[in-house]
C-alpha cells in the first residue's frame, strides 16, 4: 500500500481540523461507492464482473500482439486521462527516451495539436515505417484528434489499401461517433465505458493498449489497481487516500490553493501531466479546487525551495517517494576533486538521492512548509496500477467532498463553443 | 517587436491601477540599467562591447563545428536557465522529436537527476556512438551535474584516451571550480559572466552552443536579442515589456497569484519549463512572486477552461501567440463525415487553430478571465532571441518592482544545505 505521511503539515493545520473533515470525506466516499453499479461509475470497469475484465485484457493483449507483428510503430491519437495515462505509465516504467533507445515498436503520441509543422514531423517519422493507429476518443469534442484521424486514416488507405482497417484500433464509448465509425469501417473497437470517470481512466483499455505494446502487462497494472480497490475502500483516516484527500481539503481551507506534486524520479514528468489533468478535470470547477503544479527534483529543487521556504506562499508540497533502485551506480572517484565531491566517491547514486530527499524533508519541516509525503512500495506495473487508482479515487473524493460532482462533466466548454461558432459549425 | 495586448484584463483591474504602477516600474527599470557596466549585469554580455560578442560567437561556432565533425552526439549536462533555454530553443525551432527524426548530431540533455536507471539509459544511447560533452555550470552547487560529469569524463578517458579533452566543453564563470578544472585539464572553456543574470541567461554562450550544434545560428539569436535590447529600453507604457510587467504587478495585487503561460504552439513545453524556472528563480522570493504554470493548448484547453471560467480562481492567463505557419496543411475530406467536421474540410490547420485561439480569447473575455496577450512576429532564431530577452527583462523588472533584488541569488538553499550535512560534507 501507498503510505501517506502527514507529520509535516501541522505547522499549517491542526489535527482537529483534519478530523473535522471526516464527515465530508465519509459522505463523499459513500456517494462514490453507492453509485455502483447503476449510476455513474468513476472507475468504469474495475467494479464490473470479472469476465468483462478478462474479456478486456484478452482484447488488449491480442491487439498489442497484432501491432507488434504488424510494423515497428504505433501512432496514438487522443486526448484525456487515458491518453495521458498511457504516456505516464510508459515513461515511468521504461524511461522518457524509450523510443530513442530503439525499443520497438516505437509509440508516438500525437493528435493533441493543430500544428501543420508537427504534422509534417510525424509524417517524416512514419516515412518508410509500417505502422498501426490507435484512436483514443473518450469524448466527441476533441476536434484536433478527429482532424489528425482523418489525415492518418487517409494516409493508411493509400498505403495499405483495404488492409488498412486491420491496423486501426478505436477506443471509444458506446454511442459515440467514433464507435459508429469503427463498426462501419471494420476497425477493431476497444469499447470504453460511457461514464466519464471510466472513459477517462488511466486504467481503461485505451490506456492499457499502448503500455501493452511496450511490454507492460495489462494484467499486472490491473492487478495492482484491483488490490488497491479493496485496500483503499476503508472509510476512515487509516486509509491513505483519506489522509491525502483530507490533508488537501484542510490545507486549501487555510488558503493553500496551489499543490506542487514533486518527486526525485526523473521519469515523472509525463506522470505529472496526467496528474495535473486529473486534478483539473475532476476537482477544479465552480470555484472549487486547488491549482495543480508538478516538478521533478533535484532539477527544479533550488527554484522551488527559495519560493516554498519564504513567507506567505500559497503552495503546499506533495512529495511522491519511490523505493531505492535495484541498479547500483556509484559516484566515480576523481583524485583531483575539482568539484569537492570527493566525500561522496564510491557511494551509490541511490544513497545520495535518498540524502537529498531527506534533506528536503528536514529543511521544509524546519521552515514550516506543509508537505504531504506519499511513499510507494515499488516502481513496477502493479505499483503503477495502484498509483493510478490511488489518485483517481483521491480526486473523486476531493471533488465530491468540496461539492463538485466528479461524474458530471461540464457542458460544451465556452472556448470550444466560441471556436465552433467562428468556424461556422452547422446547427445540429 | 512583441505586441502586448491588455484589453482582456479590465474585468479584474482598472487603468488607473495599471498607471499607478508606473513609478515602481520606472524605478525598477532604471535600477537595472544603472547597474551597467560596473554592477551586476542581468544579461551579462549583451551590454558589453561588440568585440567581446564577436569573440563569443566565434568560439561557439568553432566549438559547434568541432562537435559536428567529432561524432553524432552531444551530451549536455547542466542546470539553470542556460541549460533549460537551450532545450527550449531547440524544441521551439526544430520540434520536440528532433533527435528521433534522425537529425544529427543528436543532442542529449542530462545530468539533472540522481537516478541510476536514467544513467544506464544514457550509457545505452552512447554505446557505439562517438560523442562530445558540454558542461553547463553557472553555479557550484549542482551536485547532480558534477556527479554526472565525473562519470562521463571517466567514460571518455577510457574511450578516447588523451584525445578526450578535445571533446569536452565547459561553460562556467570565472573563479568557479569548473573553470579551474577546464584550465587544468585542457578542456575548451566557454566563459560565462560571473553575474547570476548573465550566467543563467538563455542568451549566454552556454545556451547558444547546443543550439548552434543543431544548426541554429547564434548570430541570429543574438541579433534578435540585441534589437530587443534597444527596442525594449523605452521607459513608458508604450514598451510591451512594461505592459506585461505592469499587468502582472497589478493582477497579483488583486489576488491573482498564479500565472498560466499558454500557447497553441505544441513545441512550447520546453519553453514553458525555461519560463517557469526564470520566473521562480528571479521573482519568487521573500514572500513575493506569482506562481508560474504553463500549458499547451488545445491539449489542455478543456481542463483549464473549466477552471478559469469558474468563479474565484486565483489564475490569470498569459497567451503567447505566434504567426500562422508557412506550411499549408489542409483538413482532409471524409465524405462519410463520422466526426461531423465536414464543414472544415479543405480549410488549413492554421486557419482552424486561429479560430480556436480566437474562440478562447472571446470566451474568456465574456467570462471575465483576465488575459495578457503577447503576439510574436516570427518563429525564427531572431524571434527566439527576442522572446528570451523579453521575458528575462520582464522578470528582472517584476522582481525589482516588487522589492526583490534579482541579482542577489539566495545563499545556500535550506534543502541543499541539509542534504550536504546528511552526506557528511567536510567543512570548507
Amino acid at each position: 500500500m501507498i503510505c501517506a505521511e502527514l507529520s509535516n503539515i501541522w505547522s499549517c493545520v491542526s489535527l482537529p481540523e483534519l478530523l473535522g473533515s471526516e464527515k465530508d470525506l465519509f459522505d463523499a466516499h459513500l456517494q462514490l461507492r453507492n453509485n455502483q453499479p447503476d449510476g455513474p461509475n468513476f472507475l468504469g470497469f474495475l467494479g464490473q464482473p470479472d469476465q468483462l475484465t478478462a474479456k478486456i485484457i484478452h482484447a488488449v493483449r491480442k491487439a498489442a500482439e497484432a501491432i507488434q507483428s504488424g510494423g515497428d510503430t504505433l501512432v496514438v491519437l487522443g486526448s484525456g486521462g487515458a491518453y495521458l495515462g498511457a504516456q505516464a505509465g510508459i515513461e515511468l516504467l521504461l524511461g522518457k527516451d524509450r523510443n530513442l533507445r530503439d525499443r520497438l515498436p516505437r509509440v508516438l503520441f500525437s493528435g493533441d495539436h493543430l500544428s501543420g509543422r508537427s504534422w509534417l514531423h510525424l509524417c517524416e517519422l512514419l516515412d518508410g515505417h509500417d505502422f498501426s493507429l490507435q484512436l483514443i476518443c473518450p469524448e466527441d469534442s476533441a476536434m484536433e484528434v478527429f482532424i489528425a484521424s482523418r489525415a492518418l486514416r487517409w494516409m493508411m488507405e493509400r498505403r495499405y489499401g483495404k488492409d488498412a482497417k486491420q491496423r486501426i484500433y478505436v477506443s471509444a464509448p458506446a454511442g459515440s461517433a467514433m464507435e459508429a465509425m469503427a463498426a462501419e469501417e471494420g476497425y477493431t473497437l476497444l469499447s470504453l465505458p460511457t461514464e466519464a470517470g471510466g472513459s477517462q481512466s488511466a486504467l481503461s483499455s485505451a490506456a492499457l493498449l499502448p503500455m501493452a505494446v511496450c511490454g507492460i502487462d495489462p494484467l499486472d497494472v490491473l492487478g495492482g489497481a484491483a488490490e488497491a480497490y479493496d485496500n483503499y475502500d476503508l472509510r476512515a483516516f487509516e486509509n491513505p487516500v483519506w489522509m491525502y484527500a483530507g490533508a488537501r481539503y484542510v490545507l486549501s481551507g487555510r488558503g493553500r490553493n496551489v499543490e506542487l506534486l514533486c518527486s526525485f524520479e526523473p521519469a515523472l514528468s509525463a506522470f505529472g501531466n496526467w496528474w495535473r489533468h486529473l486534478i483539473l478535470r475532476w476537482t477544479c470547477r465552480d470555484g472549487a479546487g486547488i491549482v495543480p503544479v508538478s516538478a521533478v527534483y533535484p532539477a527544479e529543487l533550488n527554484v522551488w525551495d527559495a519560493m516554498l521556504t519564504s513567507a506567505r506562499t500559497p503552495v503546499f508540497e506533495t512529495l511522491l517517494c519511490f523505493p531505492p533502485e535495484s541498479q547500483k551506480v556509484n559516484v566515480e572517484m576523481d583524485w583531483k576533486d575539482y568539484d569537492g565531491l570527493g566525500y561522496l566517491a564510491e557511494q551509490t547514486l541511490g544513497h545520495v538521492q535518498q540524502a537529498v530527499q531527506d534533506g528536503l524533508i528536514q529543511a521544509h519541516e524546519e521552515n514550516s512548509v506543509p508537505m504531504i509525503q506519499l511513499e510507494c512500495e515499488e516502481l513496477s506495473a502493479e505499483g503503477l496500477g495502484e498509483l493510478f487508482y490511488f489518485f483517481e479515487l483521491a480526486a473523486a473524493i476531493c471533488a465530491a467532498a468540496s461539492g463538485v460532482d466528479p461524474f458530471d462533466p461540464p457542458d460544451a466548454l465556452p472556448a470550444r463553443k466560441a471556436a465552433e461558432e467562428i468556424l461556422g459549425k452547422p446547427e445540429a
